[in-house]
């Protein structure tokens, strides 16, 4: 199979303002970097810096921001043109404190924004057919017109030969009610042959019970989530998906199969700078792997290690570790 | 199965105002009878009428004419204990010409009404677990909060044994994209036991192309949908469903099953002076048959006769056969 | 000064749809009768039928309901060539429930709907250089893009030598805070010439309180308000206003004018049928008079003339009387 | 008059997100300095820093950023116990790229902001009855509920002999039509007492066509606009206020009088190093004479002082001048 792209990665974007003052409240922050962030965006950057070619299916307005991501990922080489403008749309903004080890206030600018407003239309110029894996998100199932053009482009995909995953990214302010996260997720599993996300957003897909979800700390990205871990694992995979890959930041990563069978990665410890990103970075990582042929473990060894890269350092898109440094790194803790 | 209801129905309810002016272009129109409408809200009376348990789960406004709503349902002997008010929003009404043979223009008004406001919890509070079936339909997908209530709601019919049916019910002004209909009801097809719609609505459902879609005389209720209807067939079955029924008018009605089985069941030919409401008398006719036991053709037998004791009448809901009536009906044209 | 219009009237417009059952309650009605309704479509009827030339700058949803509008519009010689339709917007709708002598619950079909998306290059194609009068309503002030283009309109007129009157239209389910009416209309009075209204209407314009608003029997269209009339009208006139004519229904009208004059101009007693639309008839005497260059009291017994014979019947525009007609009704009962 | 405060400023505040990449392209920005700003707020802090007595009422969002803006000027000494949380809504946010001498992209995070949700009951709840002056914004009459809130807050002030200023803050984007905007503010200037604006505001609060207006670079807070200034300054002056302060940057303050007066007030020359907020010192200042009882000129020089002191600065709020500083810098170039 002849394809130009190894992955189109389809959702949201952002410009990433994350404090330079670590460990300070959000009050007292002086100033903030300024990076591109998004989980499919950041996992088209990451698997783009892996060696990958990569193409981006996001919006961003017609605005100075959404020449800031644009500029960023043309100089990354992921692939933009098929990324739309949107007139009268605000191209996302996402602001973070940094309170390690464990506070990382998140603030989504997200009203009314340009990548929520991905259409058919967008889906239908973007090159599915010539993609080796289509790449979704939860949020993009957030809202219309996004939802029904992200549903679309994994019928597409799959009618095509293209696989599809799903990174979960359960963030519960982007959702009129905690449940219609699980609910909207399900109706989509049928169309997916790999999931990944955390424990937490594996219970969040199937959801009961609003009550379950807690944010601390305006902690969006880290959501908690209440109920039984197994059920849910045997829910998301009864609807469909090959594989749960289910990453656990300092834990270690575990591939439930359909089939049944479990297959568990260890982590690489490190010292946690900023979590953020270090999802995307894994998910980066363990493509790299599966579009190589390897097997689940060794692959989400690979995620591991460009996930522990990414946690101690400030940001997401631009801290993606690039290929000889992933491998190097791994190399270095004894290998695969 | 022990259970205090044999049909749930779940979404729109209208006034339906239909002009008394037969024949009369809509600007002539002098007077509009009052009924009350919307395709499961007709299916729980049709349903009542034939004798069956009807419980209704659709939502009004804090308003005169969800008063009329309920009036109405109360007095046929439909349960509207779970009917929620929903305070600023309006109850919907519909307004119809009527122009035999083919010409009925429909005006919805629709825009922020109470029925697309039913949610999860609205679902929580309704008797699912104690229901033989839960009917859903298209337009109950179409937008938030209703569309996952609706996904919620047949998801938790499946894992109590409730059975669900879908009315296709597409109503194409009720989306922001024509293709967005096929998308949402094929993301719900998995949860769903048997479908029921015409052939343009099962073309709606796997609708590649929006310029597929035209409505003449804003006819809203019958669009026709360019398409192959073998292949739509083939993709609403390959989705899960046991059956597709198809409902056609003056025509046969084909029954196609997951196992590749087509049934036949032909119409009773009656003179056309309304088709509004036809297919929910069939649905409801059909759904008597399906509770009774009775195979796939007399079941749609049952359904024909009840179309098409309603296309020779003015209005939906209010004139629904009763039970006695429709078997008489069966009984002097022949027999099922 | 050589005109081609007496007076554009501009704002809100609908089908309305009247109770055919009279005296029946709201649930029990059989069937509607379909009539063209709107304060400011009432009036361009009204003064139309008396006589004057009279253009309509309302606005009509791509709708069948929009078509029956203009057809009546063009039927009773209202010139309907600057009416504006809007796409994917509804022509407005109103029920009325009928149940003398004071029950009359009213349902506004409102939510997003055509006549409150007219624009200030809706009034730029209008002929306000070309009227004597251009009238505006409350109503037209609730949201925007209407708020301004009618403020626009006001101040064009003012310009150009067209005098402005304001029927004050207070209907308290269009807006999103009972003062918020009181604010917007007290920031337009000092662009109108005179303002017509009842004294609840005078009070609401100077309302403090939201409590002080109760509507009974979904009666919208005569909401009571608490206050202290003598201070609402000396607010209102304080504001700018040549002249506040409060209309008063079966009692007197009385001329409130800004010199500190007071006329009264007794009512011609007849006995209530319907008091929709009779405000908008007494608008239209009213202008009738004026036009003619009448004194006040004189245009005011026109007024209630003209108020009084539709107040014994059905509907709105279309039971506006003749000229010929409201001039004899006077004659009969002892002139003016 | 005894009153607790000097002034009450009513209306936006965000998030200032500054590039400290000062002269580079928006897209190469590394990281932008936090402060906080919105030109009522500014105000607040500019006056209080002047040793005036300042009370905000603007709102913020319940997240960090909300936090933010009430820490910070909770230091400054503004009183914050007025200003509502919004629950649901975003605290705004604004960024800016620096490139001097002529180009500040700025882009305004405002959809469905707090601020604009000002409601007349947080009006009742503030001291307005307590403060010499209510500072006014254009940008608050932009949306409901924070126009008519504002229009009432205007109103309440006349009537409680509390001098109302209005900055005209033109942001064309925040608008849905430029000519809405000249619409709104001449419905409210028969409350103002004072107006402060530039030449490019005074024609904006007069504009005729949506063409007259023109952003360059997204700078929103820098339109140009085409039009007769001598024409929008008798207008505006026509419609009630005592006086139009022109502020102009890096030539002379020009106020203009309701009684024919003009009077003229030398800049001090200065570098520009950033003209964001500069005029929100001016009005500061202005403000810090007015209520000092100093004539216009003095006044205005005051103004002159405090905004060529922020002009060399980087932000707003944060960087406004105090008093004996203010005074410094006016003595060192030859006192008023």
């Amino acid at each position: 199979m002849n394809r130009s792209y190894d992955i189109l990665c389809m959702g949201r974007s952002c410009i990433d303002l994350y404090s330079n003052d670590i460990g300070a409240p959000f009050v007292e922050i002086k100033s903030f970097a300024a990076y591109v962030g998004g989980c499919p965006t950041n996992i088209s950057v990451g698997t783009r810096r892996l060696g990958l070619r990569s193409a981006s299916l996001t919006a961003v307005g017609n605005d100075p921001v959404g020449d800031f991501v644009l500029n960023f990922l043309n100089q990354e080489g992921v692939v933009t043109e098929f990324v739309p403008r949107k007139p009268g749309r605000r191209t996302s903004a996402v602001m973070l404190g940094i309170e390690p080890p464990d506070k990382f206030p998140l603030i989504y600018y997200r009203d009314n924004c340009a990548d929520i407003e991905l259409t058919i239309d967008d889906v239908l110029a973007a090159p599915l057919a010539d993609s080796h894996i289509l790449l979704i998100s939860g949020t993009g199932l957030s809202r219309e017109p996004s939802r029904s053009a992200t549903l679309f482009a994994a019928e597409q995909a799959r009618a095509l030969g293209t696989k599809v995953f799903l990174d979960l990214d359960f963030r519960p302010d982007q959702w009129h009610d905690m449940r219609a996260y699980g609910v909207t997720v399900r109706s989509a599993l049928g169309l997916v042959d790999i999931v990944i996300g955390t424990s937490e957003e594996t219970k969040a897909a199937t959801l009961k019970e609003q009550s379950s979800v807690s944010v601390e700390h305006s902690q969006v990205s880290d959501a908690h989530v209440a109920g039984d871990i197994r059920q849910a694992i045997a829910t998301v995979l009864a609807a469909g998906p090959e594989a749960l890959v289910m990453k656990a930041g300092a834990e270690q990563t575990t591939v439930f199969l359909r089939n049944g069978e479990v297959i568990a990665a260890p982590p690489f410890p490190v010292e946690v700078y900023n979590t953020l990103g270090a999802g995307d970075a894994f998910a980066s990582g363990f493509i790299y792997g599966y579009l190589k042929g390897w097997d689940w473990r060794r692959a989400a060894r690979m995620g591991n290690a460009c996930g522990a890269i990414v946690v101690t350092r400030h940001g997401c898109a631009n801290f993606m570790p690039y290929e000889e440094e992933a491998l190097v790194f791994i190399e270095e803790r004894g290998g695969f």
